[in-house]
């Protein structure tokens, strides 16, 4: 096959650099034209061809020889007007090539690579009302992403997206890791793995959807960027068809998904590609598909741990209402700052200081009262406790799903904040399946989809009034993850998966496979507050939380949380303050990430550096089965010594017996020393690794496997 | 559950380290006794339990918390007289541990760790005449060996073996990668990979049977020291059930599967466990299981690499028989004695110099004439002529499967050989169907399976003759190997799978996965003789050979062999002398061997280190998907330079277009450079590391990835 490579001018000279290749179009049928045109990814991985047959535009995607996508569809259909749904015609096409490395305010990994070759193809409809749509592809040796952009024009003001006709038409039966996209409900589901076909005819599934093809490629799709639009969920339609179902917005017959105006772009529709679990992690496609920081002022943002009321919550020993247990009172506040203060962590998130508590277990949210303490919680008392001892009070606004009633408060609840230096907010969306609530033109119509349109306007609003407040956010049952941290770094983490307090009595329970699950699907849409770090572990507890000691410290490097909380109650810590030391040293910032190993759902093990220092940290975890693997330290810098501090299982640790078993050690390591990491069933090993003083490097053992 | 640790003298103090325990036993049934003895492996990785109920035996295997084998049979039934199929006594138990590093005298890896703790339980049959016979188990960290031992004893002479009970009872479904066992004939078919439920109710499996499980653990089954019993197949039984299947003896009813006279013991039944598809690999359970070296002058085995008249007969323009394109003549092992000299390539194989080559295609076999040379072969004047030119001949025996014809030749066909110093040879025992010829009891006989006792006795009969010889072996369609190169380091490699010439225009051809499977499967039982390096590639040949260059490299260190085959034509590597540098390079004996990733029938990348140098290998293939790998050099030396001399893809390899796309390059790269390995589909990378000079060290650049 002959191609004619189209070099666009911004790229290197040698072909399979940056390389647009046109095949010569032709026509296939008197009147209507046949065209075909290739983009390559810079490094030659990744190919997408978009093809226009019969005014029907479809596109497909290839890999070093691998079929990833059969020719899918592209489109929307308006409710009202032409539609972009057939019968377009292709009136133009631009290429272009992009490359930046571009620096994150806080992340996984400090400068990131945004390397991509483009194709926009412009198509209007057919008749005497035209409309013009861009489909535009960026392509990255990683991946892609497509999305629509309406500019505009006289033909296209306010319209409805009445359906998205985006498909994903997986080449093969690959195995999906997915969760169900229950009508209004939010994330917090167990991820089933299955050949895709098995879910045909099914209810959608969430995005990021994770996939292993019969050829041994990973694959995730997901959206970036999203905003003004509808969350995109993803409906299995036999054959290996994924379809863009967006949800609709509330209270209506359910079939207006989007309310737009031109000029107006889509989220973009993303497909991660890997050639091992891994490799999804490491890829930054999702940030690279958002536009870039709009902060001037990023000073106030800090990546923390904290500490908080909260877990004695679950465990059913407080109450977030008043009453004979309520959690947050100024008692009870004074020694979590108290112990905060001891161990350098600089937050305390307090929940249930406020009132409003009250109806259906935490209410529907519409009595909740954003600025006024419990009569056992002295705010101005406690801030003023705290700001003596160095230590941050953390922000709490559970709204329990009432939109209008915490927008109306917003202001002062955050004008509140800022006052006493609050540096973060946790924010709740709590509903009972009935949705959130809306008052739509003046009747109160619950029922907005925790990830419709309506909530990621309100998210929108939230997070312009939280920027001029200059406090981060950390919502929880939020809008999934998009990627918007780019553009916004205040929005620091979030929920949006279901986290350790399911691990609490009431709470049903996470199998034991679950954290090797959640790195290769919902961490892949950003950072998430998973809460880790329980040290009452045991079987007789009421809570069974399936882990070993050594694998709660990891967690702290492979779920990845510029906010990361120490969970446990202060006097589980005391107790075990040699295990402890750890979640103290640990970083909640870093400069590199590498995945060492992994296969979704049974094991991970990834190592990060800190930001701004120089020490490595080293996370592995494995589901029920114990594992052992052999783990070079070829990330070290090399010709220099490091202290391996070691956490790591007992020789008779089981999660499910004796969790609680850990052997903390050190040794001497450098660059080519080969760990042997051995985990117990649902066990896992933290290490930090350090520069070594002199006087270890004279002293201290080298490293040898047990 | 409160365990009584009853410890073996020779173990440590440490419960976990070598702790054999045996729990209480106690009374089910009146009359009948219920035992249950567990065996750890020495670092508590693998737990072996045996338990006998109501006179009946089993035993279960689990792994870290992980189900490996429910309980499993064990027993066998003889033609007469009391057998070993229920209704046992356990009359005594023997616990023993053992951890000693041998050394091998050729091998992947120089010096290899044998430790476990065992488990011997003595049986005894009901009844007036009972018989005596151990159960033995190994219990290694990286999978267990279970065999059969029948001491000497008044009530069992010479037997036969009429059924084998032992099964391989797996718990779950995992997928298996299986060969069929097709009755009489070789191993010579492709793997399909399946879950093993699907295999149900069909013939039996080769060994090795290599699985994943559903919790990502990968197991192999197969056997070790296979003498003086017939081989065992893999019966699916249902229900995850494997049942050791016998081949065998021929041309009687098909019942007498094993002719034995106590004492005897059976092949060790092994199971190799890993967490990683390359830890299969990295281990030597299988060598560990067979007997120490019995050959006091080893100094006459080398490995080495060969070249020879054989590639230009698959590909039809020479014959092995003689005839106007005879290719072995005089003239013909002139030129390649001249090619071997000028590349320092050590040895030259001659296929079809003698007579007897008659009959269908090779004939029968029975007219074979091991010692005369046919009129056109001067035997004397190339063996001179090689001689002087410091040249080795290899010698070939070709018995078509005529073993009683070969075995009264064979004392004479091997003096001959020894006169001129052959330092190998290879036999082939091609037959088409119909089994291997027997002369049993006066009237022929075919029939034999090419995996039965006799094929086993015949091995071991010229095994020995060889041993006095003092000549290396290569068999080809031989029995299995089991790792008898131990005991017998001059079995050095064979054949026992599709190689190359499946490849050759009449071969059928050999899926481009087929090498990314091979070792994960039949690798795991020795060398195997592929005959890699074609370099006459591309989609324009009679034989399309499903790789690219750089891959036909790398197979000289994924594919492990002592006697390794530069298979072209001598024209086709001056053509590329360039490439043809690496096979001249390559080293064909090791001191270590380390799997650096892999996916079975998806991509394997391996590390050799030579054995008495400084150099290291690597060799990456993948299939019919390019790939992109981070390798880490930890395996490289500390501290030191090293060159690494790099045979990769170019930018348009692929296998099916344009496989001669190579690019040859140079670095600088020490033990904490991560190499980027990126493969074309169907491509391969080879890397030879050796340490740099002065120069190189303060002039060459330094590794960067593409």
């Amino acid at each position: 096959m002959s191609l004619i490579c189209k070099m666009p001018a911004a790229t290197s000279a040698v072909p399979k650099i940056g390389c647009v290749v046109a095949l010569a179009a032709f026509t296939a049928m008197p009147g209507w034209a046949q065209e075909r045109f290739e983009v390559r990814s810079p490094g030659g991985v990744v190919t997408v061809t978009l093809e226009v047959q019969n005014g029907t535009p479809t596109y497909s995607v290839t890999r070093l020889g691998a079929e990833i996508l059969e020719p899918s569809a592209l489109g929307v259909r308006f409710a009202e007007g032409p539609s972009f749904d057939g019968g377009l015609s292709l009136t133009g096409t631009e290429t272009a090539s992009f490359d930046e490395t571009w620096e994150q305010v806080w992340g996984e990994k400090r400068n990131i690579r945004n390397h991509y070759n483009e194709l926009r193809a412009t198509f209007e409809t057919e008749g005497e009302t035209t409309r013009s749509m861009d489909v535009v592809f960026r392509v990255y040796d990683d991946g892609f992403g497509l999305r629509y952009e309406w500019p505009e024009q006289d033909t296209l003001g306010a319209f409805e997206i009445a359906d998205e006709l985006t498909t994903f038409d997986m080449a093969g039966d690959p195995i999906a890791w997915w969760i169900p996209a229950y009508g209004r409900t939010h994330y917090e589901y167990l991820w089933r793995d299955e050949p895709l076909s098995a879910l045909d005819g099914n209810q959608a599934v969430h995005t990021p959807l994770t996939m292993e093809t019969g050829d041994g490629l990973y694959l995730s799709i997901h959206e970036a960027a999203l905003v003004d639009y509808s969350s995109m969920s993803l409906l299995p339609m036999g054959d290996g068809v994924l379809k863009a179902d967006l949800a609709p917005w509330g209270g209506n017959d359910g079939f207006t998904l989007v309310r737009g105006e031109a000029p107006l772009v889509s989220p973009w529709r993303t497909m991660q590609i890997a050639d091992t679990p891994g490799g999804l992690i490491e890829s930054y496609q999702i940030l690279n598909l958002n536009e870039p920081n709009a902060l001037e002022d990023r000073s106030w943002i800090e990546p923390a741990k904290y500490i908080g009321i909260w877990w004695n919550m679950h465990l059913g020993d407080w109450s977030w209402g008043t009453g004979p247990n309520h959690g947050a009172t100024t008692e009870h506040a004074k020694t979590y700052i108290d112990f905060a203060a001891e161990h350098d962590l600089p937050n305390v998130l307090i929940e249930g200081w406020n009132t409003g508590w009250t109806g259906r277990w935490w209410g529907d949210g519409v009595n909740m009262n954003f600025t006024e303490a419990t009569e056992d919680f002295d705010l101005e008392e406690v801030m003023a406790y705290a700001a003596e001892r160095g230590v941050n009070i953390v922000g709490h606004h559970e709204t329990g799903g009432a939109v209008p009633n915490y927008e109306a408060q917003l202001e002062d609840a955050l004008a509140l904040y800022a006052r006493h230096g609050v540096p973060s907010v946790k924010q709740g969306y709590v509903d009972f399946g009935q949705g959130i609530e809306h008052d739509d033109a003046g009747g109160v119509n619950r029922g907005e989809w925790h990830y419709g349109q309506y909530m990621v306007e309100h998210d929108a609003l939230a997070r312009e009034a939280f920027a001029r407040a200059q406090i981060a956010m950390n919502p929880h049952e939020p809008v999934k993850d998009t990627g918007l941290r780019r553009t916004y770094p205040h929005v620091m983490t979030r929920e949006g998966a279901r986290g350790q307090e399911y691990n609490s009595p009431g709470g049903g329970g996470n199998p034991v496979d679950y954290t090797t699950v959640l790195p290769f699907t919902r961490m892949l849409s950003g950072p998430m507050d998973f809460t880790p770090g329980i040290f009452d572990l045991g079987p007789d507890k009421a809570h069974h939380t399936p882990s070993t000691l050594a694998n709660q410290l990891a967690l702290y490097v492979v779920i990845y949380s510029p906010l990361q909380m120490a969970t446990d109650l202060p006097e589980h810590y005391e107790a075990n303050l040699d295990a402890f030391q750890f979640i103290k040293d640990v970083a909640v910032d870093w400069d590199d990430t590498r995945v060492l190993n992994g296969r979704i759902g049974d094991y991970v093990t990834i190592a990060r550096k800190e930001r701004d220092g120089e020490d490595w940290y080293i996370g592995s975890i494995t589901d029920e089965i114990g594992r052992s693997f052999e783990v070079p330290l070829s990330f070290l810098e090399a010709d220099r010594e490091y202290v391996a501090e070691i956490y790591r299982d007992g020789p008779d640790a089981d999660w499910k017996t004796t969790p609680l078993d850990i052997e903390i050690t050190e040794a001497l390591v450098d660059a080519s020393t080969v760990m042997e990491l051995r985990l117990a069933p649902g066990g896992g090993q933290a290490i930090r690794f350090r520069p070594a003083s002199e006087e270890e490097y004279e002293t201290m053992d080298e490293y040898a496997p047990e």
